[in-house]
């Protein structure tokens, strides 16, 4: 079995492989524009506890909006459904960074997979506490879902996200005046700039995500994370908004609940099969790794785990 | 298997029932505002032929938006990928009805399932033809499809409709505009008319859908109607955009893509398992059944029939 | 007097004809695309009966969103606030033929001047009558004001108009969907195309225009047409709202009360001192005339006829 | 003169009193939210030096966003038409504070009026300096204008603005995402914040604007304020954009420039009369006081200065 998904990663890593120079690395956010716009890494994580990987796979990159996933499963995990008092889970049919629909929604973000729902959801999971505290519940999940204690936060990330937030810190105020952050905005804001700065390989990711393919349990250590509900909500908000106003599409293409981030990492969840990361840091137009979304494409095709059949 | 899915049909049917005075019947309308509001049905189409019904599952209605799902599959099997020339496959985030967006993009709708992506899609399929031979295609694959030639256009309410059509004229007209009708106005409009006064009941309507949860093959006739990609492509496109603004909160709350209707019916397809349709005419603030949204939130999470586990 | 006004008209007409071969003209009606783009002509007119006209300002151009201003004004006359339910007196902020703001203000224009807002105008101002009595009352009207018969409807204009009026028919059923249209839309659209079509010269524009000079009153006639009030209100609109989303750049440039039409044509009103029409078919972004604008604005600060200072 | 002036602002006094209990104070600054009610003056400041006064016209209030115009006066003064790069000159069509067109339109305010536009004015305006010497030269040329040195910033309803400023901060950091700040955006606020907390009486308010009146030179002193062709643009501005969206409401009602504060604070240009200040605290929908909006409609109708006859 992981002999021929092998294969089909191998044969999706070399279709990708070609468009390698299309796609623009992000550029907003100066830490990131230093990546070479050539990497590609792939990884599929089984249940078994067996890697299907090609390229970069083994290469840390960061992983930025991605975090949302696991943000929202902490915070069902911890909050259960009163994140949802914070947040909606409707696409938002916009860019990752919109404030224009805070305005007529009374300052409640669509979903928790844009920047401003991100930024209420982490506020919500401080919870009193403080930005460090969260930052080291986050990163300390993300290191058992990995089942990987390397897994890091990149502070020169976080230190470059801050330095060039401005369109966050207004998300952050507008959320503010209508009362939908609990806490001062920096202090929300550092722990959402430290979680986007999380340095993951596609191996490491594909294998924090796994939970999510098998109901919410951990299939290699057993281990229950959150509730099989939590996890069927959190793929079906995944396949309608992960990927802000290409969600439709990736879902049209891919057909898998999915979570991109502008570092040009994707997670890709197939319930009952197990999870695929893939990276390539150069975007399309919605901010969505472009070879990354090739080869995901490629892959569920050819192997047959769209959701819709 | 049979019986064991019955029982999850009694027992989902038995407690939505309960909710059977919430919601509000639509208005704007006139023949559909006719329509007792304590209806209810629902039924199951099983690839082996069986079906299990519950309440007025065999009292026809009118499937309104619900034939959307058809229109798309016939105009895919007729026009191939060039139907996404007239129209996109992303979530709107508004409401059926919307204008908006049809500013800011040129006259090209989101997506099929909103009524003025329906409009483009049924003036696709006109393809230089009349709009009598559309509606009668239209009606010719429905029969087929429910495997019943009793399956009919209401042409009262077609007519009610055509009355009280002030808003999809605009929509239309703005299309018009923007060069995205290759026919004219009221053309396209009679053939959209009458596809939406289609009536038919809960068990025609889930054994028409059938072959959307088989790969685009009917499992009961081995007929192949539709590829399996575009069978693919358009479950994916109904959980992204099946029901407005509030699509996001039915794959939350159900797990399957579905389509809704103003007349209060709702297509839901469980891949690899069968076609559920319920019938309820009270509507929540999106158009959407109260109560079917209710009997389809309970079915699915008690037999286990959702896409994201 | 007159003698100085004649300079300043002509100066201000020498300047801006350098800017002649800029700008475009209009192209979506095809009748209006056949203009010669380098006629350039202006008219100033007094209080006693005097002209002062330069280039082709004898020579009869299609006035069309001109014709708002006296729609109004005929509409204040017969209808007086009762108008105000129909349509509010805001600038909107967006172009001629906009739908956005139709959608979340339930089918009310923000003001009278926008093509919407218009439509709604003369449909009240048909008030249960037939298009043709109101066309023929709308030029009737025009003709006095001109003091001069020959004032015409182009009809070639107006069938060029209702066959590419696509968006204008989308505004109506719009419009007609909120219950904002009181007569079948092509009832009220016909009467607005034919009133677009009027067809003048820059020297009878702005006689008819005189009376908007001198508080409702022809000062040549002395004969009252309105209400110094209604007058007033018609100033006030004119400067806020004439010019769709460039009304504010043209209350900073030009500073009087002004409304422009795709045809190239401009009345302005100076009030206690004269009316001035300009017309130059080529257009600047916002659909104004562009030396038309430029002439105004030479005119107005050599002469010093801003009602700002 | 002076007498007949008087004898028209008691009676416009007289009648709109009995309107003050109506409308409501502002309540989103805690200090403002302290204000009685039930206070209401009226000031006119005459080119000869002379005041016609009526109820609390001596009394000072905040006079917020009136501040605006003289901001943008001496911004103006200063930078020339350089400011234009930064803020528009077009009506808004929006409330005070809304952020949906700075996403639409990349960060440029629609206008100087506006909160996002008088932020942007004012770190212009800082040109490289401190908040604090903007600050003192705001309050300098407004002891001057006013020709009374105890014209003050209340630094109690500067600091409680700053402290529940978080929408202005929104609108701050959106505009610097933009690279429409050219300051920290704490320094451009902290001016912002004070210049919205100048404290004035009608009579003060009503001399500070009387340059406003001709053509930017002072008639009492005979000074020159500024150029009478930046008089002229500023009264445009004040026409088209002075109430958000209820500047067209203002114009059709009163007539004539003016700006409005959400302390209840209303100043009003007569071009070659006077200048005229209003105070009541209660606000309409648009954050327009109630009261002076009706004493000014009521005297400018009795007096006849609209600009618009």
């Amino acid at each position: 079995m992981s002999d021929e998904i092998q294969q089909h990663v191998d044969k999706a890593y070399a279709y990708a492989k070609t468009f390698c120079d299309e796609g623009h690395v992000a550029d907003y956010i100066p830490a990131l524009a230093e990546v070479d716009p050539l990497k590609f890494g792939m990884a599929v994580a089984l249940p078994n506890g067996d890697y299907c990987c090609a390229g970069d796979g083994d290469e840390a990159f960061s992983i930025q909006s991605v975090s949302k996933v696991f943000t929202l499963a902490l915070a069902l995990k911890c909050l259960d459904d009163t994140i949802w008092d914070a947040v909606g889970r409707e696409p938002s049919g916009s860019s990752f960074n919109s404030i224009v629909q805070l305005e007529t929604e009374c300052g409640k973000p669509r979903n928790p997979l844009i920047n401003a729902g991100a930024i209420a959801t982490t506020d919500r999971l401080i919870n009193g506490g403080s930005a460090e505290d969260v930052v080291a519940q986050i990163l300390t999940f993300m290191q058992q879902r990995a089942a990987d204690p390397t897994v890091y936060i990149d502070d020169r990330v976080a230190t470059s996200e801050a330095g060039s937030g401005a369109r966050n810190r207004s998300l952050a105020h507008f959320m503010s005046a209508f009362g939908n952050l609990k806490h001062p905005v920096e202090t929300s804001l550092s722990a959402y700039f430290c979680q986007c700065a999380l340095a993951m390989s596609c191996r490491q990711l594909a294998r924090a995500g796994l939970f999510l393919a098998f109901g919410g349990k951990d299939p290699v250590s057993g281990e229950r994370v959150i509730s099989a509900e939590h996890c069927r909500q959190i793929n079906a908000v995944m396949l309608a908004c992960g990927h802000y106003d290409n969600s439709g599409e990736f879902a049209f293409r891919v057909g898998m609940p999915g979570k991109s981030g502008v570092g040009g990492g994707i997670l890709t969840i197939a319930p009952g099969r197990g999870a695929i990361a893939v990276w390539s840091p150069g975007l399309n137009q919605a901010g969505t790794s472009f070879v990354g979304s090739i080869a995901l494409e490629h892959f569920t095709r050819a192997i047959g785990w769209s959701i819709f059949e």
